[in-house]
């Protein structure tokens, strides 16, 4: 099983109360492939510039990571670089320079186009759309989006969303879309625009996730010292998506151990900036903390 | 088995963006032992004043709730105004008249001095501590408290903690008592205080509990409408504690299922105004949903 992923590849200078990391490599493509790489085979399609060197590409190599897909044109990388307050709680934009972002037209390598599975990440709708038309009836579509789209193309999302089997977006996202504040109200209103299955993300509060089957509530891994959140969100988009690759299934228990296994592989992503931390990873240790995951829920039946 | 509670006994008139209540039968204990009495018999201490009425004394009757330590005496009950926000989520007090809770002194009937679980409700540590001096040795001491005793007497509220065996507080006290803003770092300052398990109440995004064999996480039960999160701490510990008592435990398995149990109640406490859910509610429908958290939550090992 492969996996199509189109997303943001990005230098990112971040600031939290625990230190500053300069122009340290992300953006949602690069997260979440790292991320499904330890569970399945990766294409990826991006675009960065010339200043896109050989130490950013090697965080890739050595992973199953297609990178043909992998466009490099005149210009700069995309470069964000945002601010955390001291209890990481809430972010500001400091800078986006969009770079050779904005002009970003997704295209897939032949080699590409049978993918199984397809993660959308936070692009124009438009360009999603686009994308799923070059793809070859994929098994499972997942889909990522934010308040930008939501407020100023909802026409266009919602064209996407028809074609969408998982949408993973924040609570206040949520609410934003459905115009509902209360979340259970929330889903019924999105799964009916064409997401089958709905996760909602709510950061150190955990996960949602909303199906035919009902809902399944996962907490977030109490951690003791939370780092960087940045790429959190897709750094649990390319646990859960590469998990249910790998099962071979998009069942309802499927559905809930990939909810714990991207919630897994985000409790990793946020010990230290940027993918450091995802890039010494081992398999051993994700499964290990699943199994953490497994006792700090567990209960008996009555 | 037998519960003391000792805590507030308030008239409430609360106003939520679906309604108003005008003085209905509120405060912590209250709360408490309606819930705990699902499971078990309750000792109740509180103070009400003369206009305490037949009404108000029924919601208490037919139940598995000793009365003997509800004290009356001249002046009126203790009467609690608040304002919710349009998403629940923030709580204005608008008026608080303590009168007769102000110069409460809790006394023990002697038929409850032996009660093997107790309850100390939220309420000045200097009287919990006189609670506790009322006892005969009780198996198992639980303990909420509020941001006013953490400022305003953290020597007497220590020396309290010392004789506590679970503290159930929200996470803004829990960060305010420990000064650490993490709440796995929080929890490991206080539990050093004394109560060798601490639970972490975080309103909609559901539970933490901290104990020697580790953490607990569960959620919030995700309602399509919160109609009045009145009481929902008490009740939660009313749920957790009488749980307990039932069980005949205070191992790790019978915590887990107490947090699960205490959520149960919860869940349905806020689903109207006041104890009005409560009063209504049947044991049939309690296990029903304390299946369904199961539900809510259970995946599979790996």
């Amino acid at each position: 099983m492969s996996i199509l992923v189109v997303g943001s590849v990005a230098f990112d200078t971040i600031e939290t109360p625990f230190g500053r990391a300069e122009r340290v490599l992300g953006g949602a493509a690069s997260y979440f492939s790292v991320a499904a790489s330890f569970f399945t085979h990766v294409n990826f399609v991006g675009v960065v510039g010339r200043d896109f060197g050989e130490q950013a590409m090697n965080a890739f190599r050595g992973r199953d990571i297609d990178l043909a897909g992998l466009e490099r044109t005149d210009g700069e990388t995309f470069h964000w670089k945002g601010r955390y307050s001291y209890n990481l709680n809430e972010r500001t934009t400091v800078c986006t320079a969009l770079n050779v972002f904005e002009s970003f037209k997704p295209r897939l390598p032949a080699s590409y186009r049978a993918s199984e599975y397809v993660f959308l990440g936070n692009i124009d709708p438009v360009l999603q759309l686009d994308v799923l038309g070059q793809t070859e009836r994929p098994r499972f579509v997942a889909c990522d989006t934010m308040n930008f789209w939501i407020a100023g193309k909802p026409d266009e999302l919602r064209e996407t969303l028809k074609r969408v089997d998982v949408l993973l977006i924040n609570d206040g996202e949520a609410r934003e879309l459905s115009g509902e504040w209360n979340v259970v109200k929330a889903a019924r209103a999105i799964r009916a625009l064409g997401p089958k299955i709905l996760v909602v993300k709510k950061g150190e509060h955990g996960v949602l996730m909303f199906t035919e089957d009902g809902s399944f509530a996962a907490p977030a891994y109490p951690l003791e010292q939370v780092f960087d959140p940045t790429g959190a969100g897709d750094t649990f988009a390319g646990g859960f998506l590469g998990f249910l690759a790998e099962s071979r299934s998009t069942g309802d228990e499927a559905l809930r151990r990939a909810v714990i296994m991207g919630s897994t592989l985000a409790s990793f992503a946020v010990e230290a900036f940027g993918l450091e931390r995802l890039l010494a990873l081992t398999r051993r240790e994700i499964d290990e903390r699943f199994r953490l995951f497994k006792k700090l829920t567990h209960f008996e039946e009555l």
